[in-house]
């Protein structure tokens, strides 16, 4: 499936590697190609610039938001959380409907100080917003409450652990968790929770989350929920 | 240990009675001791009235907020948090000055429709409001990411699962662990998440218990926090 993955950070590029090994045409997209390009730094932590990703990923498109609405038949938004509806406009109002979006932003807001806070509150999520200006489009929410390491590996962590789903249309969470067991995650870690009004609560695991990596000094854990005996 | 329980609902009468069957010497409070023993029906989970559980437990004593905040060494509060401040206000500032509250309560706000949502919003969270309010206690936030029964019995559930601690006080921390321990907490499923900001994290953990409730249609399960293969 040609499937394109917004956001050139190390999500996307985490993501977009794992969709084209597992045989999907992959574009990842960005405000301005040229830039991305332009820094041939390895980041602060110490991860090869992006060209230098890019080209051990040549067969992984790399194109503007706008072309990567145009070419995908299912879009990653792995944008930062502030600029998802941005660079989702960008991709295109007409190219997103009827498509699935899979949102795996976090609504993080850095301005408060740190540790970040989010920039929604009780009521409303990054994946209603998404929903709310991209009527048409199928956005189904998941894979946020983690670290992108595991997102695409979860037998990283010692045992089986969860990941959510959130969405107004059944198939296309059912397409959603088709995909994520290509992940490797197994049938019985994936809850769905409902509609996309339930990334509200997903999206407000993060600040337990930036606590619990502050404490940990890692990313490498994820949240299991733990049932009674049967 | 002199323990006092704010808070006469479900929730304060499991930790009253654990905390009574450990030996403590218990008291559990309501803003009106009369109206609370006039009210002889079951509620509708059909868990007998408040009359009829105090019977069984006559050990545990009942008095007002003020009384209980004169009477206990340790404050536990297990009231509606949106009641918390006001309670605790009625415990009295100065019976509160020097000892460990633990807040147990969360900042569920039932007026914008159902699901509840917090009221609360990212920067702010129910345990701090009660640190700043009573700047001399010593508050403890844990215990409020679940369900009562499995609060005062982790063995409940198949597996380990954790529970939190938030507080700014690091020998508080430590009393408030091994009470934890004592009502059938291990050691190393307790998580120290740091000063009592990180309420902010455990509170946001309600959005979606709320929703895993209504998806499994009952609260027997609890968040436990994977981790690495070491």
């Amino acid at each position: 499936m040609k499937i394109s993955v917004l956001g050139t950070g190390v999500v996307g590029q985490t993501i977009a590697e794992k969709l084209s090994q597992l045989g999907h045409d992959v574009m990842i997209s960005t405000r301005n190609v040229q830039k991305v390009f332009e820094n041939t730094a390895t980041d602060r932590y110490g991860r090869p610039s992006f060209k230098e990703w890019s080209s051990a990923n040549s067969n992984i498109k790399v194109g503007t938001h706008a072309e990567a609405g145009t070419f995908g038949e299912m879009i990653v938004n792995a944008t930062n959380g502030a600029g998802s509806l941005e660079a989702l406009e960008a991709a295109g109002k007409k190219n997103l409907e009827n498509k699935i979006v899979i949102d795996i932003a976090n609504p993080l807001d850095f301005s408060k100080g740190m540790p970040p806070s989010l920039f929604v509150c009780n009521t409303d999520s990054l994946g209603e917003q998404i929903q709310r200006t991209f009527p048409l489009a199928k956005v189904v929410k998941t894979l946020n409450t983690m670290n992108t390491f595991i997102m695409v590996n979860p037998a990283l962590l010692a045992e089986d652990h969860n990941v959510f789903v959130s969405g107004n249309d059944g198939d296309s969470k059912s397409e959603v968790k088709a995909l994520l067991k290509s992940f490797g995650w197994k049938t019985s870690t994936i809850i769905d929770l409902g509609d996309i009004t339930t990334s509200r609560g997903t999206e407000q695991l993060l600040p337990i989350w930036i606590r619990l990596y502050g404490s940990f000094q890692h990313a490498m854990f994820n949240f299991k929920i733990v049932m009674s005996k049967s």
